[in-house]
């Protein structure tokens, strides 16, 4: 089987790089521009015909991303590749996932069957899964979910010295507990309670960190990342100095530096999303994948 | 039959009161908001049950406007909609109409599969055609193109004492001719040269503006407004204070701002899509056809 032709979405280059010097594929540049009324225009400078095809393209952010990376998976097949794949390091829109309110959209099944009608098969990282058990509940192609875990687990044991892992609500806690038993660590998971958009309350009050242990507060997802921040917050008040840690870091309204204004000694996330933070390469993760799957 | 749902998207607020005013439908609001990483949140307060429904959505800057669209089209669906169509003032995504070099995403195609997918109609307001005769060239779904030009030759008759009508390149001869028969005015088309995404030449060599008339430069979009920046300055460097009208003023990159700078005396656009220009009402030309279609 000929290696897949990995195309990175305008953004992605370094992860689609770096997956190729992983031996996952062979690169090929995406022509791509904004025309001055932010219309798209985008070109394949060599046709993928005959090839099995992976875009890569990370998916905060969607609405600006989506009709572009349409366009690529589609034009892809015109030019006659052969098989057409996703690969989103972070997948968008899997939060809203019931109608919680009469006439809701439930934008997680609409925004699936999307990626479902224009791709063969998607991977991804450590997706928002809730009350879905499986992506395949709502994607209709092949879909996988990879996990990250070991790779955080592999980085806290390297850099924290008697690492204390705090997960931030009792829903991570089966997640929080496989990374601790990784590498070594006791954990806690506090109790949260959300209020709004960009509103939480923790319970912490009887929250004790043993004597020279090194805080990590971890989690999937740091979104608007208030969260992390009132986890980071009730360490400090504690005198902790907690490390930050999370698989993506989206950080909404500069969540990165309120994390760090409320306290964290370091903010570390994997590279599913372009961030100075990034210090866990997932592309090990990915290239595994993409062999079996592209 | 039942009055069609009119259901503006983000923006399009005033236009759908104006249709509703105008007795062309029901009013309903969408309930839609960014969640903090961006994601849409988009709700119906009111089930549309077994009722027709236009979503009213300009779509300069399609990309960030899509997936919400998309969301509200097949909720309404979900919710009971009997029809969901589409009334797009302004219809992005027209420009890309060939494969100019190997390898270009036909966008125009690709934007018109998605539409047509989950909308049963369309109609928009002077559309991008030019290799393209028809929208349903394109469209798979009842497509249909209005006119403006009868708004704007009586806009013109209204608002100029001898007007002198100017139209900036050969291929809009036609549709100018056609306004200035209407509101009784001589004109002009000058030749153009497009020289990049954001340059254009416009030879003018023998341009000659009668005495005591007032120069009208009119074209169908002002997008990146080079064309429109350009013609303007080729009248003031001989003296005249020309009007710039269009029907769609997308005004990428401060081009209205560039066009005033240029020495027009003045700028006018139709509403299609909301901006300080606006003099032109485009609801009466829409109301008229939301009759027929929803």
């Amino acid at each position: 089987m000929t290696a897949p032709l990995i195309i990175p979405m305008p953004g992605n280059e370094t992860l689609a790089r770096n997956l190729c010097a992983l031996g996952a594929g062979e690169f090929r540049e995406l022509d791509t521009r904004a025309f001055p009324d932010r219309e798209t225009y985008l070109r394949f400078p060599q046709a993928p015909s005959g090839r099995s095809v992976a875009l890569i393209a990370t998916l905060a952010d969607p609405n600006e991303k989506f009709l572009p990376l349409l366009f690529a998976a589609r034009t892809a097949r015109e030019l006659g590749a052969r098989r057409v794949g996703l690969v989103a390091p972070y997948l968008g829109y899997m939060r809203q996932d019931a109608r919680f309110h009469p006439g809701e959209a439930v934008t997680s099944r609409h925004f699936a069957s999307l990626i479902s009608a224009d791709f063969d098969w998607l991977f991804t990282i450590d997706p928002h899964l809730h009350r879905y058990r499986a992506l395949e509940e709502i994607y209709t192609i092949p879909a996988r979910a990879l996990h990250a875990a070991p790779l955080l687990a592999a980085w806290i044991g390297a850099h924290a010295a008697k690492p204390f892992l705090i997960g931030p609500d009792v829903e991570s806690e089966q997640w929080v507990s496989q990374i601790a038993k990784a590498c070594g660590a006791d954990y806690r998971v506090l109790r949260k309670a959300r209020l709004g958009d960009r509103a939480v309350r923790i319970a912490a009050e009887d929250l004790h960190i043993p004597e020279g242990a090194q805080p990590v507060v971890i989690d999937d997802v740091i979104s608007s990342g208030h969260t992390m921040e009132e986890a980071v917050r009730l360490l400090a008040i504690r005198g902790q100095k907690p490390l930050a840690l999370a698989v993506h870091g989206v950080f909404a309204e500069n969540a990165d530096a309120r994390i760090m204004a409320a306290g964290a000694a370091g903010l570390v996330t994997a590279n599913t999303i372009a961030h100075s933070s990034n210090r866990i390469d997932v592309a090990p993760l990915l290239a595994a994948e993409l062999a079996a799957m592209a």
